[in-house]
């Protein structure tokens, strides 16, 4: 009889790159284990997984206003420190190249093709106005905490990032 | 015979907005969904527990400054990003009310009525110089880390936020 | 038979004194309580395990800046909130002292005594150009993620802090 596989779930809710890479590297590694992972995108992290040159506007001018300012994907996204208006990514970038480690776009595709299910949080997305053109297509499925929680409760592993 | 319920623990220990919603809406969904939710408040989360207007003082200058600094309760939580002195925070119950969302206060009575469990890191009290009086009656119980843990070990889904 | 101990694993990825503090607090209650612990340090909560006086360079300008930037150690660690300059966590340090809270410090020294494992990011250590060198002897083992998520994937608890 074969063992059950282990299972693996992060809820990414930050938006900055330190983190999101965190998260990645994480999923990636399960992964390649073998592991079953789920990444749950969330508020500020759904901006990873925002499709390049679309952000979304949202309906009234709050939501026009909150996109505006919460612009950036997954090319371009914040330091949690250091972040001097994107000089701290860009150097986090080279430094990363250089190490032959993986950017986080790169990541994403990666982390799709060794199966790694990402869902969008339903709820931050009608908060936010982001609808479903908006987000690239490796997004598996929009749901909500219900969910979430249903995958997490049969997991060894769930990290809130 | 009854298989056993699912159990599972948050640890709290931001003090934004963003990070509590997203707390509450998952020990809500849970314990909606016939999970034992159990909510460890410590250090910044100590906030969304405090009583409105009992803002406590605590022993000598340094706590009084600290309270007087870190005040604020789930009626006023700043976001952790776009905040702008209360501005962020004020849209953001807008737009949960636009999309028919509780707001926290809401969310803390549902909390309690699906029977979410309150506990108020001790540690995290002494600390600050907070008193039960300073925190609001939904709290089940003041404790430490070890009552924590022991929930915490018999849970499946262990978040920090 | 004997019953299998309970395992907790935390990843420190912040480097803030408030999320260390609780990181250790957490992990030194447990290895209190008899159950088996790892804390695998990456990004900036590698801080903590940064020896006094022995800051790292790496190779680079780009490195050499982020590490100028990133200096502090357990000792000198800023807070999330209200930090001033410094003037927030030795006002922090005055009030744990008050309350007979071990500092930081002494916190990885008990946890060392209660068999607490460290794990060094490996990743982190190769981007930030941290050695060997510049770590305190307390670690235990320089490791990837593969190797937290084989301790993961068998612990009861596993926080991201």
């Amino acid at each position: 009889m074969e063992e059950q596989r282990k299972k693996v779930t992060i809820v990414l809710f930050s938006g900055t790159l330190d983190r999101a890479l965190a998260a990645f590297i994480i999923a990636t590694s399960a992964a390649a284990m073998g592991m079953d992972v789920t990444i749950f995108f969330t508020f500020w992290g759904l901006n990873v997984l925002k499709r390049h040159g679309q952000q979304p506007k949202g309906k009234g001018w709050m939501r026009r206003m909150l996109n505006w300012m919460n612009r950036g994907t997954a090319r371009q996204l914040p330091l949690s420190r250091f972040d001097f208006a994107g000089l701290g990514p860009w150097m986090m970038g080279r430094l990363m190249r250089e190490q032959r480690m993986q950017s986080l776009p790169e990541m994403i595709v990666q982390a799709k093709s060794l199966g790694v299910k990402f869902i969008v949080c339903t709820t931050s997305c009608g908060l936010m106005g982001i609808e479903q053109g908006n987000v690239i297509p490796e997004a598996d499925l929009f749901a909500g905490a219900a969910t979430y929680l249903g995958e997490a409760s049969k997991a060894q592993v769930n990290l809130f990032i």
